[in-house]
């Protein structure tokens, strides 16, 4: 408690990141990065930036990025915003998009910064239950609300919802804007931008984090109609006028030019993905579906937290989330094969 | 108007930044970036980061660049707070400490941005009248309030107000947060961060953007009592917790390290302005006195916005605000010494 700090301040509880260690020999598979590095034509033109440009200010509307992203989905620059990392973009469309009399719904189980942004703008919400198997229904979302937001693969639990059911979401709440956090759909989801000129009320959210392998570089994106991207700008613009520096803006753009090194990584991961999942039922666990660059598996014989903190012994960081419906669950992000092959290792060697 | 935007932002006036052209052989005098490079030790670290570890978060504290402002300034890291830009520190700081029942103060001559806050968190506001010299008065800050913010030295006029005076604004108000954004302070003036271990209630505001000439990296930071700190720490971990991208908190670093191009660079930024200044004058221009890299001028003869347009054809930009009491003025940013000739040679071939 403090005179000096606004009112909100006293009643916030901030967002708590994944650990990033300052230790450099740790086996990281607690965030959720990717395991591969940034497509090297995104390392060249960041390199180039590197330069005496840097004195001027950067584009403050990011246009080439907008173009970009705009080509490589078949929409027109009107329809896409550009922030610091999606969780800039979740910011400003929950303080434009998402605040109304009704409460925003989103699932009981699912990105842990969603309430956090509630509490930052005094938004009512509810929380919706996921089924027993941890899926969204979109029969659940048939409730007045004056929002709608999940991710599609839901984190943390890898599920994926299909298009389908997100029609009949979008179909059910015409008067809601209905969003739908994108961040791991290159791993194998297929996305709802296919829906953006049909559905007025649909806000697709994408981030540079997971599948470009630029977690580092802080750039993530909202699609939509026009009208929810015009709301979007005018609260950017009256927070930060240039939250892209040129570094994010030039080496984003590369970064989607190089399809085929993306097309690449993806698959790599989803390969060790299903790789991984038949290691670990082999060594009993169970594993939720998942088309994200991560799993959310139990072991019925163990209790997650001990678990996690024997793989720490190891060197070996997985998350555990201390939350009710999940606390016996670990998410743990898809490495590289050599290192998925030492935490099967290092599990063998636990549960023996 | 449109349906699925929240209430807040029909009424939002977002804030216009100067012009950033895409013409690359203007002499762009308009927005206040430095006519030099950034270090060279900052251009190497941050070549350095467009590496793999793009492909990891980065570290969400920032801790290496606190720790380089808190030993640049003699403080602690606990007193400072990093952002993309001043802007984000900024708007962190009007939700955080600046929201109370009474109005926020600060000069009806100021950055115009401050209302734009105001206006996207509702906070109450009153304009405080410039004294007829373009002067802070502190007996005018002696009035019930929630908080004051004014930059030092002033944008757009470019007046310094002495520590003696903002020593006075402290004490009167110990009750309000007193914030004192120094995006120019380098340039001549005493910052008030010396004052920060005496008074609880004072919050200083600097940026990477104007002296360090890195405004297309965004950076910008705060120093206050830990306790400030604290509270915008716990806005900014409920909005984003990653706002400095590796680039960012690289080459910041390596640019408070390189103090000997630091201080060179700014001393050639004064030189040309006391030079410029007695140019203008000559021309018949009227020059506010500057302790920034940017001068507010009139001259009696012309209209301001005619002689902007008249520049601008001559491919000058310089600013020109249409609002009450300075549309007369011009505010003009201080260029390499080869500008500002030739902005000097056109003047005189305009007004001839």
């Amino acid at each position: 408690m403090n005179r000096y700090w606004s009112s909100v301040v006293h009643t916030l509880t901030p967002y708590v990141p994944g650990e990033q260690p300052k230790q450099t020999d740790l086996i990281k598979l607690n965030t959720n990065e990717n395991p591969y590095p940034p497509s090297p034509r995104a390392l060249q033109a960041m390199a180039a930036e590197a330069a005496e440009s840097l004195r001027l200010y950067p584009d403050p509307n990011a246009e080439r990025l907008k173009q970009a992203i705009a080509d490589l989905h078949g929409l027109t620059p009107a329809q896409v915003f550009v922030g610091n990392g999606s969780d800039e973009v979740l910011a400003h469309t929950f303080l434009a998009l998402l605040k109304h009399e009704s409460p925003l719904l989103f699932p009981d189980i699912s990105y842990s910064f969603y309430p956090v942004y509630c509490g930052l703008y005094d938004i009512a919400f509810k929380q919706v239950p996921l089924t027993e198997g941890f899926e969204i229904d979109p029969d659940d979302y048939r409730i007045t609300n004056g929002g709608i937001i999940f991710p599609n693969p839901n984190a943390p639990t890898g599920r994926l919802l299909p298009l389908t059911a997100i029609r009949a979401i979008l179909d059910n709440n015409r008067d809601s804007v209905v969003v739908v956090d994108e961040a791991y759909i290159d791993f194998g989801g297929e996305s709802a931008i296919a829906l953006v000129n049909r559905y007025p009320n649909l806000l697709v959210i994408q981030t540079f984090s997971k599948s470009r392998s630029l977690a580092g570089l802080r750039v993530g994106f909202a699609l939509g109609n026009a009208e929810l991207i015009e709301a979007l700008e005018r609260v950017k613009n009256s927070f930060n006028s240039y939250p892209l520096d040129r570094f994010a803006i030039n080496g984003a753009v590369a970064a989607i030019e190089d399809r085929v090194y993306f097309t690449e990584t993806c698959q790599r991961v989803i390969a060790t993905r299903e790789h991984l999942t038949q290691q670990l039922i082999t060594l009993g666990f169970q594993v939720l579906p998942s088309a994200a660059n991560f799993l959310f598996v139990r072991h019925p014989g163990w209790d997650a937290g001990e678990l996690a903190a024997r793989l720490r012994e190891r060197s070996i960081i997985v998350r555990h989330f201390r939350q009710p419906r999940i606390d016996q669950f670990l998410r743990i992000t898809i490495g590289s094969d050599q290192q998925t092959q030492r935490l099967c290792e290092a599990l063998a060697d636990i549960l023996e």
